[in-house]
């Protein structure tokens, strides 16, 4: 099983990647988590060029996205998968197809292309989109806020708006979630979606 | 106008590349010679990345060669075409096509499309494989191979191969030479081949 969190920065994806893997692995499951960009140590230095500030276009960065996941995906994730584990990660493609495809404008679906070459068209199971509006991001995110966190308001509201069209593209694999209710509660409904989905 | 010129390092295509500019702006051309990977700030900090050791995936290699190029055309080759110079380039999407989309074995489609998408489907007027056979291009990059040139006969080898290949599938843009010959008159041939294609 392949399950992802996607959503804006201070949206609790993180948080709630963390509760579902301890929980899984609760049950006895094995959990391999990860996040993106990074996770390997290319990964870490292609995230430390995407997030530290230096100027790129929109297709160098999607692409660079790209890079890091393929990484990710060879590395980690199916060989993870092949090996029976289960895989959370925080964050993935999704991610580029609402920044990248939709909120820079490259379009979706020629983002979609670009990593369904790079991971080989691996997906995963279930997405859980937390959706949280663009003023509560940044007031959860704070004061040190890397180079796309810097983009501002209407960047974040182009790239909830991208989820939002993600998550109707593909109702069967994209879940969207109330990203503002307490943790503990949100982790129940992630649980209960989760033995409804599989 | 947009040359580039291909081969396995030490083929003598920068050489080639660097006349060819030479001539045409001595012609009253406004030329802008770029190599890859590289050309930008961005470009630069991946070709580091790529050349000096890191361990990576097949797939997160021609990702990374793809998100230099792309910067590269965003920021340097579609704005020099748009502005009526012409390119002259050592190395572009060819490269990853002989060298991840064959010798490597992803695919010469899979790795085009990956490119196609990244560059916006950019492709040279002309491009000039430079041929020599393996051991050449050894003897000629000498003692301090990168990490790509240190892969070994074989590999050349088939790098060689896929850009014979590459050839045999857009034969009307990609044009091989011998480059084993003296430089310049290697260099007058490509000057006709050029008047010739153009």
């Amino acid at each position: 099983m392949f399950v992802t969190f996607e959503g804006l920065d201070g949206s609790g994806k993180t948080t709630q990647a963390e509760l579902l893997a301890e929980a899984l692995r609760g049950e006895g499951h094995s959990v391999i988590a990860t996040r993106e960009p990074g996770g390997t140590p290319l990964g870490e230095e292609v995230r430390r060029l995407l997030l530290e500030g230096m100027e790129m276009s929109a297709w160098a960065e999607a692409a660079l996205f790209a890079a890091a996941r393929a990484e990710l995906v060879e590395r980690v994730i199916a060989r993870a998968l092949e090996a029976g584990h289960d895989v959370v990660s925080d964050r993935y493609v999704d991610s580029s197809l609402a920044y990248q495809g939709h909120a820079r404008d490259l379009g979706i679906d020629e983002v979609y292309e670009l990593n369904r070459v790079a991971t080989r068209g691996l997906l995963p199971d279930v997405t859980f989109v937390l959706e949280v509006d663009p003023d509560t991001s940044a007031a959860r995110v704070g004061k040190s806020p890397d180079r796309i966190e810097r983009e501002g308001r209407d960047f974040r509201q182009r790239v909830l708006d991208g989820y939002r069209i993600v998550a109707r593209k593909y109702p069967n694999r994209v879940l969207l979630l109330d990203g503002t209710r307490p943790a503990a509660e949100l982790h129940e409904e992630i649980r209960g979606r989760l033995r409804e989905h599989l």
